[in-house]
């Protein structure tokens, strides 16, 4: 017999969770009172609040202030369970997950996995490409710039110089966005003090966007600002552009224009990431599983999924609910008393997206905001924005060590123009060796 | 010819100093105001501040708390150069230090490399033992505690569930007793919550001392008190006893006792960590090099050496001075001072050290302490010096942001019962597959 997963057969419902972001956190808390036996499994024993992860990635706050452990956040919730493992496939006619810690059987699955960066099948970017989805692409990123310039010290030839010193951001989207402007505060301030031997006007920080403008989806006036704010602290952007290629030295960008860098960032496309075992027929272009307007997966009667790995399509929505936080918390949230409801014989209540818009901030005092409160729409930009970004974040981390520390990194950076965590500490991202570049460039 | 580290030739006389723990930190700010290149060389390019590592190896801080970027701490300081490299080999008739990013010339040379755990040539024991001497090594062990005990709810052999659960910290030392403390305070106040499903009356921390009593070298006090208050939060000590030898499971001591573990911590011998190009002649038992009063290493003119890796053996100190952070910070002052002495043709202070005593924590409320202050000796234990013991390493933590963070993760901890850090992110200790071990006792 297979190894199976040692977890107590307690007689109650099994919900089994795969994936402790925003969604799946949300889903197993509104199970709490739930007669039931919730499992939430994940291959890291944290939830991350992915939204802070560019500021993790440009050295002003350390990792461990937006991940919070998940057997903390539900210590007081005795049906719940957590394993931390990796989901492999699911057998949906035995009713059993395959997993690093073996079988576990379910008799409510909830795919809650997410997306996964995509590079349209380009093998030599992703290895070349740092992404920026996880905490560990996070901390990978800021030991690469930090020791770009630790090496780009060593250098003479100016193209090996520039290489190490630009930066190409791929995807106006706000993690792009974000990244330059953390990236231009850190040319400005930070920088020129560390590395007084280098000229930091040879540093340039690219932003490429496929489309017409910055931060598709949100207001034309929150799009021109973004654009202005990053023109002003002299981030290069450049519109109606995408990468064709990139072998971790050169960009190759579809208009034949190249760029030289040694750190291409890609926050561009995502993709759906389900699991082996689900019917072809319920899944969607870009991954995604089709879910109906209750989240469960179509052609199933006891797998739901969630958040960015669910496309729920309807006749409004025909790309199913934009890939960020606030559609998982929401499906969270309402799939949990679905689930109730469900097992009670009740009938269920389909769920309806409540946009409460969108923000992203660009750097100090700099933000754009488009809001939706009691369904009245409110466009701010610049400093207003901006507070109004750092408190919406503050109060959403999770735990309060966290929002203490993070509050405590904020102001002290504010107030000092500096960034405290340029530690290389852990993975830094391998390219070809400068030296063999070198080389090649001298013969 | 030879690759060469690019440092700009300023025309002053280049003092390269290796290593930039308590010593060589002290040492580069010391000369501050001479007309010299300071030059200093790190593997890593932060400072750590090894008397916390403990606190991070038991989720207690983060590692970023206690450790700040070089060029961030001489920001300020206009002769100082950082260089990331590790340095290979020295070649004293050049002087030249050979590094990971090429060849650099020296007037005068500082080794303040510090110490290697020493495993007194054990290669076994060397795999299968987490040591603690530096961050890594701290997030290593934490990241191996918090996987144990989450393999351990997959397991139903009572032996194989102990090796997991089970901790042996080998050296009685202020870094063992500081570590079995804390391992205790996560038994009693936090893994109980974490694990539900896990009975902690079997998780049984073993600390194995060589010698008659803990804490060697500092008051019999001390070292009782100690003993008792490790004993009542359930440490179980083994003196007069010695590991003969560690697999990664069985530990056996030189009395033929067996104790079974999958982590064994090191925290036992040092040696010093000289660079290959020093005369064995001047390399002392231990690997420590041989220094006079000013700290020049015996037999050299321009070479000296400080802290852990120098040992002034004198009729007083037969052995040097204590292997720890005063003498090295002490060290360091001075030889600054004699640096500018030197090339100023002026004559040199010989050292003299001031012992300030030494101190442990065993826990919330309960450390020793024996104080030298005005050359009164104060010897206190329990509650006062606790107090006492947080003060100190608070204002000795480089950099206001890591004191507040310190600070800050102090407080809440002692008011929750909690230690916030409990993250799997990085390196595991990779041990003998639990399945296989599994399986053997199976069959």
């Amino acid at each position: 017999m297979a190894n199976c997963a040692r977890i107590e057969d307690n007689g109650k419902k099994r919900i089994v969770i795969i994936g402790g972001g925003f969604g799946g956190l949300e889903l197993a808390k509104s199970l709490k009172d739930a007669d039931v036996q919730v499992v939430l499994l994940d291959k890291q024993n944290f939830h991350t609040f992915q939204p802070l992860l560019y500021q993790v990635a440009t050295a002003g706050l350390e990792g461990e202030s937006i991940i919070h452990p998940f057997r903390q956040i539900f210590e007081a919730q005795p049906n719940f369970y957590f394993r931390w493992a990796e989901v492999q496939a699911i057998d949906t006619t035995t009713q059993m997950v395959e997993t690093t810690i073996g079988l576990l059987r379910y008799d409510l699955l909830v795919m809650a996995t997410g997306a996964t960066t995509n590079y349209f099948g380009d093998k030599l970017m992703e290895k070349a490409a740092l992404a920026m989805k996880n905490i560990d692409d996070a901390l990978e990123l800021r030991n690469t710039v930090l020791s770009n310039f630790e090496k780009a010290l060593q250098i003479d030839d100016e193209e090996q110089l520039n290489s190490l010193m630009d930066y190409v951001i791929v995807g106006g989207g706000p993690t792009g966005v974000e990244l330059a402007g953390a990236l231009s505060e850190l040319r400005k301030h930070v920088f020129p003090k560390d590395y007084k031997e280098l000229d930091f006007i040879k540093m340039d920080i690219h932003l490429i966007q496929s489309g017409p403008q910055l931060l598709k989806g949100m207001s034309e006036e929150a799009s021109r600002k973004a654009q202005q704010y990053l023109e002003d602290f002299g981030v290069k952007i450049w519109l109606n552009r995408r990468v064709q290629s990139y072998d971790g030295y050169t960009v190759t960008l579809d208009t034949g224009e190249t760029l030289i860098t040694r750190t291409l960032i890609w926050a561009a496309g995502v993709n759906g990431a389900p699991i082996a075992g689900i019917k072809p027929e319920s899944i969607l272009k870009g991954n995604r599983l089709q879910v109906d307007v209750y989240n469960r997966v179509i052609g199933y009667e006891n797998i739901f999924a969630l958040g960015d790995v669910a496309a729920m399509v309807t006749d409004e929505n025909p790309q199913g609910h934009p890939m960020m936080a606030q559609p998982a918390i929401q499906q969270g949230k309402l799939l949990g008393k679905n689930i109730i409801n469900l097992l009670a014989g009740k009938s269920l209540t389909p769920f309806q997206y409540h946009d409460q818009g969108a923000m992203a901030t660009i750097g100090r005092n700099h933000a754009v905001a488009d809001l939706k409160i009691f369904n009245k729409e409110i466009r701010t930009q610049g400093f207003r924005a901006w507070v109004i970004w750092m408190f919406i974040h503050l109060i959403s981390i999770v735990g309060f060590r966290n929002r203490f520390v993070v509050l405590f990194n904020w102001i002290w950076s504010y107030f000092s123009f500096n960034k405290g965590i340029r530690f290389i500490l852990g993975k830094t991202h391998e390219n070809i060796p400068v030296e063999a570049v070198t080389q090649k460039a001298v013969i």
